[in-house]
């Protein structure tokens, strides 16, 4: 923990996923909440998706960061934005295209988390 | 918002799976619930999957349907329902195959929920 | 009911998946809360992934189990131990690469999930 996924429609042909992945965790890094090797983060294209009912180009991404529960409702909403303003850099305006971003945070239960480090 | 997903079993091979994504999207257009634009779906078909433990031949198909919360139980009800029906027409028995639909509904976090829209 | 996923990165190059995803439904099969044909596990390889910041190899496996709601915790713990257990067999120490196993149990709300049975 945290665990961050993002989706993203494979329309957006110009995503630098990796570079994307590595600005999002330092900008977890940064806010103080974790530890730097606990941030796991993984991207998925999505070959098959559809927005609404429109015949029109339409693309999303969306982030979903899961949180250990505790955290205070304000913390989790600067995550949240702070993580969209990372995506926002990352996916450029596409003439044509309309794109929707978007970021959840979710709870995870603490009292039932387990894990187990294997170090090299 | 609303963000749907599904996942299927390889072996539906005769899964049309974008005409299964825009009749789901037409159920929740349909449902008055959502702005048509809002309604972002995704499929991802499983290559790696097991259902139990015995050797015979099983599929399944999942819907998650995440919401903002803050709709009644009786809402969110119907529209696992409706989910449902369009995804019992889209996968028809298959001799020889035991096959379970399902459909979740789930709330987002409303107050750490994060969006930007790029328009064309 | 029950879902299990299985994400993992795919520098894990010896994971045996189908293995894996074996015997996590025979330690949930064994546990006593479900029927063996409910039990519907899945997994993913994860082509892109980041863990932290650091320039070091590192990789991850994550299984996260969805219950429909009303165990109790300590059922969940029980759970979840039994999982990291199985996860830790099949995910051997390997030198030079840093990894974390974790295990997450979360609920699924009763009341709006839907299901068909298609049988053979």
């Amino acid at each position: 923990m945290p665990h961050l996924h993002v989706e993203y429609s494979d329309n957006l042909k110009n995503l630098d996923v990796d570079r994307l992945l590595l600005r999002l965790n330092h900008a977890l890094a940064g806010s103080g909440q974790f530890e730097e090797l606990d941030i796991k983060s993984r991207a998925v294209a999505l070959a098959s998706f559809r927005v609404g009912v429109a015949s029109v180009a339409r693309a999303f991404a969306h982030i979903k960061l899961a949180l250990l529960g505790g955290r205070s409702a304000e913390i989790k909403r600067q995550l949240s934005a702070s993580l969209l303003e990372v995506l926002k850099e990352a996916v450029p305006s596409t003439p044509g295209l309309d794109i929707q971003l978007c970021v959840e945070v979710i709870d995870i239960d603490r009292d039932s988390y387990s894990k187990a480090h294997l170090p090299t």
